[in-house]
């Protein structure tokens, strides 16, 4: 059934005002009365809603569905700004793979410039594949997006993290296979989790000072060279595989 | 360093015979006399080797590179022919990620159709982006492409496998998420393991039969929905981490 996420709090008849929902809803699929979706509003519950006057786009919300399918924990992936639409691939698999939030930063070694109305237009952009990503992943929640303008702002950000990941081919490198393995299994519900992925050039020694000096750990994702874009879905799956489907 | 793979075995002297492999080396990155390279035969190993002879593009082989970054466990990816470029992306992904071979098959469900010429074209240009992929990630091998013609090859070939998963939506749903742990804890080296993904419009019932009959065994793959081209990088990175990073 198609979901929808509607800013605000669940009441028993919502109207609907963005108007890309309100295009997708009564454009795209033609719901009319009766028709049922799936509504998830602000506290992330899933609610089965129908339409209850679609000029109005009013909707009866009917019932709390019992669907969570966020994960354990809270990761968010930080990438060094990529070349080119690379953020676009990153922030709709990262979705469908249950990222908490989708940030960049411009890295020492980011070879892209990314101004005030550019980065705007940008993070603008990619909250709308997340958002579409995260119906279409049936998501409880959508992912922020978040790209910073400068890196300090990033660093001071680094202190919200129960535990901090940099993804570093120099371990994977040297055989350092087990040290995010480690990790994975002391970490509790409702931890924050980050990741630090470098841009195509990877991440400067300085960069990864000051990142250590936040409590970051060097970690490999498997023995072979990922690209920058690819490395994310390895660190997503891997906690997703530890924390959901070991022991279970 | 760059690295390439050549056709046929390791000898002291090597001239390379690919047009587009010796286009890359000589034109794009411009090798000259002594330059020294990364060249992986039919046998895997990886060797260095630096220019002979730039213009009869002849290499001398150096000497043997202890690094292998191929799986402990060889995968298989199949998927249900995907919809326009998809299997693009899922074949630079999958090698970055570690796959052995790449397949897709004509799914029940599969809108589109590929026929002879087109399905050898298509199989044709997926293989040069394993190549490039292979390259990038410095893998030991190429991952063979293989596009089936017809189902009934496909469902032949299933009986190579030590173990056969299918990744089935349904069974995310039904919250059914540990089988593919409890699996992956009793796989042995070597053992060959393939994963069937569905189309956009999933796998039909009588091909669940068919895989099931054939040993396959439905899987979730974490409780979001994934789109199935998304689907083979979990698949990858939590076999990976089984395999190549818990218990190092």
């Amino acid at each position: 059934m198609q979901q929808y996420f509607v800013n605000g709090n669940a009441e028993q008849l919502v109207t609907i005002e963005d108007k890309d929902t309100i295009k997708h809803m009564f454009n795209v699929m033609r719901l009319t009365e009766g028709d049922e979706v799936v509504l998830v509003f602000d506290d992330a519950i899933k609610r089965l809603a129908k339409v209850a006057d679609s000029s109005a786009h009013q909707f009866e919300v009917l019932k709390e569905l019992d669907s969570n399918v966020e994960m354990p924990v809270q990761v968010t992936i930080a990438s060094g700004f990529p070349k080119g639409d690379k953020l676009d691939l990153v922030t709709q698999k990262a979705t469908e793979l249950g990222a908490a939030a989708i940030w960049a930063f411009p890295a020492d070694w980011s070879v892209v410039k990314w101004d005030g109305k550019k980065l705007a237009k940008k993070e603008d952009k990619l909250a709308k594949i997340a958002l579409g990503a995260a119906e279409q992943s049936k998501r409880n929640r959508v992912p922020e997006v978040r790209l910073f303008e400068k890196k300090a702002g990033f660093v001071v950000s680094l202190s919200d993290f129960d535990k901090i990941f940099i993804a570093y081919e120099e371990s994977a490198k040297a055989g350092e296979l087990s040290a995010l393995a480690q990790h994975l299994q002391t970490v509790q519900a409702g931890q924050k989790l980050l990741f630090i992925f470098g841009p195509e050039g990877g991440i400067s020694p300085k960069e990864i000072e000051t990142f250590e000096k936040a409590g970051a750990i060097k970690v490999g994702l498997g023995p072979r060279i990922m690209r920058t874009e690819t490395a994310p879905f390895y660190a997503l799956s891997a906690v997703s595989f530890a924390t959901e489907m070991m022991g279970k």
